[in-house]
C-alpha cells in the first residue's frame, strides 16, 4: 500500500511554498511560489524513475513507462496552485496521492502495463486567471489557447505572460495527449462525509456551475454636497443585486448555491459616491436547469434595480460548466477499492469543480473525496486528517492498478 | 480687480500635474504629483515678492509682507490635492484665487496693512489619509501632531512617512501661527447656485458629519460546497448593511446624506464565500443631532445583522466634525462684496468639509462659494465657468482688503 508517513511529509513540504502567518497557502497560479512547487515536483517525480516535461499550457506530466508503453497512460493528478488564503489540501493531495502511488509502485519494483502520469494542471482555482479549470479545459478543447493566453489577472497580466515570467510552458501542444484514464484525488470540501463518518467519497459527478461579471455603472459625486435624490450610486444598486444572489439561491433550496466572492469599487474613497461597481457572481446547482433559472431571476433583478437606481448594469457569462457525470466503470472501481479496504463510503456529487470535470470529456475518468475538518475549504484553516488522506490515496492505488488491468 | 485670465491660467496649468485620461486630475497627498504641484506653488508665489516656507505637517505659506509687519497675517488658501478621480476646482481655486488676490496686489503695488498669505493645506480630500482636513485639523489642535503622523493610506503607508517621502515638512511647529483672519474660495460642489443662477455663496457655516470604518468577520469558505445554511458570509451582511446607510439617510430627510465610499472585501476571489469585509460610512447633516440619529439607526442594523448573518461587526467612529459656524462679521463683508459687485448671491451652508471649518476654530474665518456644473464634484468631469471663478476671486479680493481695514 501507500506510504502514509512519506504522503504526510510531503504535503508539510508542499505546504512551505507561499506559507501564510495563519497557517494556510498563498499560491497564486503561475507566481513565483507556483515556480517553487513546480520545480519540487519535477525532482520529486524524477527520482522516482520519472521523466516529467510541460506542455505549452504549463500542464505538467510526470510519465513512468509501462511494461506496454505503446499504451496510452493512466493519468493522476489535480492543481498545485491555491487560493489566495487556501489551504494544504485542496488540489495538492490530488498530486501528491499520484505521487504516492509512484512511490508505492517504485519501492515495491511493481510495473504497470500502461504508463502512469501523474499531472499538474495549471491555474485550477480560477482565482488569478478566472476561469476554474482553464489548462485542463485547454486540454479537454472546451477553450481554445487563444482564449486561455488572453485571460488576464486583475492587475491586467495576461496567462501568456505570466506563464513566460516562470518559464512554465513546454514545447508539447496542449490537449495532444491522449489518457487511458484519469483519476482525480480531493478533500470534499464540504461537509457531508464527515458528518456521516465515511471516509471514501465515491464522486458520480460535478455540479453544474456559472459564473458571470457584473459591471455597474452610475456617476461619481461627492458624498457631502450631492442630495439622496440626485445620485447614481453604482454601490447602492450593487448592494442590492449582491444581496439578490443569496435569496436567489435560497428560493432553488435545498442544492443550489449562490455567491459574490470579488468586488471591487471605483474610485474607492471615503467621500465620493461610487462611479462604478464590478462584482462576480457564482450559481450552482446538481440540476443545470436550476443554474438557469438562478440566472434568469439575476438578470431580472438587475434590470428593476437598473431603472430603479438610474444606473446602467451590464452582466457578462463568462463560464458555463454543465454538471459532469464520471465513468461509471471507474466509478464502479472506487466503490470497490473502498469495499475491500473496509472504507465507510458513500456515493457523493462535487460542488466544487476539478480539473477531471474537463478531462471526462476526453478520457475516463472519476474521482476520490476524503473528508475535511468541518467542510471547511478555500481557507487557510483547511484541514484533515493523516489517516483519511491515506486512505484516499490507497483506494487510489487499487483504483489505478484495477484500471491497468483492464 | 482680478485678473480673470492669469487665473484661469493657473487653473489650466496646475491640471497638469496629475492629469487623467478623462480631463480630471489624480493628485493624492503627498504623492509625486502633490510634490510637483508644490514647486510650482512656490515658484509662483516667490515671482509675486512672497517668501514661502512649510510648517511640520507640510503646510505653505506664501507671505508678502504688510505696512504693519506686527499684524497677524490675513491668510487665504484651500487645497491643491485631489480624489483618485477628482476634478480640476475643488480646493484648487481656493488656492489660486489668493494667488490672483497676490497678483492684483502687485501689479497695482498696494499694500496691505496686514501680511498677506497663501496656505496651501496639506491632505485636504482626506482620500489618501482619513480623516479630511487632517492639517487643519492639526493646525486648529483639534487633532495632534503624532496622531496625523501615524494616519496611513490604505496601503500601509504612514503620513509622516509620506511627508518625509517627498520632502514637504518645514521648521514650524503646525499651529504656532496665529492668523487675523482667513479667507477660503471654493466651489460649491452641489446644485444649489447654479439651479437658482446665483454666482455667488455667502458660507455661513458647514454641515455635521461623521466617518466610521466598519469590519465585519465572518469565515471564508469554498463557493461551490458550502450550503447557504453554513455560511458565515461577511460581504452578504455587508450588502444589508451598506443598503441601510441610504435607507438611514432617506428616513432623516431633507438634507441628510449617507454613504459607502471604500469597500474592501477578503480574499476577494470568485469562488471563496467572504470572510471580511471593510468598509467606510460617511453621515452628513446641517444639524449635529440628526448625525447621531443616523449613527444610532445605523448601530441598531449592525447589531441586528450580526445575529442573523452570524457574523461579527465592528464599527469605529474615526471622525467626527460638528456643525461650523462662520464669524458673522466676515459672513457679512462677503455679502457686501457680493452685492458692490452686482453678482447674485446666497447664504448657504456647506455640505463638504474645507479646512475653513477647522480654521474657524482659531480664527475668524468665513468661505466664498461659486457655481459648479450640475453640482457634480469629487468627479474628473467637475466643471466651473471662467467668470464665475472669477467672480468668486472678485469677492474674494474686496472681503480681504475691507478685513485688512478693520
Ligand atoms: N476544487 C476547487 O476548489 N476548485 C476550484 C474551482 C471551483 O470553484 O469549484
Ligand atoms: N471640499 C471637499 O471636497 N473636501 C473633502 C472633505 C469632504 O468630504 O467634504
Amino acid at each position: 500500500g501507500i506510504d502514509a508517513d512519506a504522503l504526510w511529509s510531503d504535503i508539510l513540504t508542499t505546504a512551505q511554498y507561499g506559507a501564510t502567518a495563519k497557517g494556510g497557502i498563498r499560491r497564486l497560479a503561475l507566481s513565483e511560489e507556483d515556480r517553487q512547487v513546480r520545480d519540487w515536483f519535477v525532482r520529486t517525480c524524477t527520482a522516482f524513475g520519472a521523466t516529467v516535461h510541460a506542455d505549452s499550457m504549463g500542464i505538467q506530466f510526470a510519465r513512468v513507462p509501462g511494461t506496454d508503453d505503446s499504451l496510452p497512460p493512466i493519468a493522476i493528478g489535480s492543481h498545485l496552485d491555491t487560493q489566495p488564503t487556501g489551504g494544504k489540501f485542496d488540489g495538492i493531495i490530488g498530486v501528491l496521492g499520484g505521487i504516492a502511488v509512484l512511490r508505492a509502485l517504485h519501492e515495491t519494483g511493481r510495473k504497470t502495463r500502461h504508463p502512469i502520469e501523474i499531472v499538474n494542471w495549471t491555474n485550477e482555482e480560477g482565482s488569478r486567471f478566472a476561469p476554474a479549470m482553464l489548462c485542463s479545459g485547454v486540454f479537454a478543447k472546451v477553450f481554445d489557447e487563444d482564449y486561455a493566453n488572453s485571460r488576464a489577472d486583475r492587475d491586467g497580466i495576461r496567462f501568456d505572460t505570466a506563464l513566460r515570467s516562470i518559464d512554465a510552458a513546454g514545447k508539447e501542444k496542449c490537449g495532444e495527449h491522449p489518457l487511458a484514464a484519469y483519476f482525480e484525488l480531493h478533500i470534499e470540501q464540504g461537509p457531508i462525509l464527515e458528518a456521516e463518518e465515511r471516509v471514501i467519497g465515491i464522486v458520480t459527478g460535478v455540479q453544474g456551475m456559472r459564473w458571470y461579471e457584473v459591471t455597474i455603472s452610475g456617476r461619481d459625486s461627492h458624498a457631502g454636497t450631492t442630495p439622496m435624490s440626485m445620485r447614481n450610486d453604482a454601490l447602492q444598486a450593487a448592494t442590492r443585486l449582491m444581496s439578490s444572489v443569496q435569496d436567489i439561491a435560497l428560493n432553488r433550496a435545498p442544492n443550489a448555491v449562490g455567491t459574490v466572492g470579488l468586488v471591487e469599487v471605483r474610485p474607492n474613497s471615503r467621500n465620493v459616491v461610487p462611479g462604478e461597481v464590478f462584482f462576480t457572481v457564482d450559481f450552482r446547482d446538481p440540476q443545470d436547469g436550476n443554474v438557469v433559472a438562478m440566472e434568469n431571476a439575476f438578470r431580472d433583478r438587475a434590470a428593476t434595480l437598473s431603472r430603479e437606481f438610474d444606473v446602467s448594469i451590464g452582466i457578462s457569462e463568462i463560464w458555463d460548466s454543465p454538471a459532469v457525470h464520471f465513468d461509471g466503470g471507474l466509478v464502479d472501481s472506487v466503490a470497490r477499492a473502498a469495499r475491500s479496504l473496509n472504507f465507510p463510503a458513500r456515493e457523493i456529487v462535487s460542488g466544487a469543480g476539478h480539473d477531471a470535470a474537463y478531462v471526462a470529456r476526453v478520457a475516463p475518468t472519476t474521482m476520490i473525496f476524503v473528508p475535511c475538518a468541518g467542510g471547511l475549504s478555500h481557507n487557510e484553516a483547511e484541514s484533515a486528517s493523516r489517516e483519511d488522506v491515506a486512505a484516499g490515496a490507497n483506494v487510489l492505488l487499487r483504483a489505478v492498478l484495477e484500471a491497468d488491468e483492464r
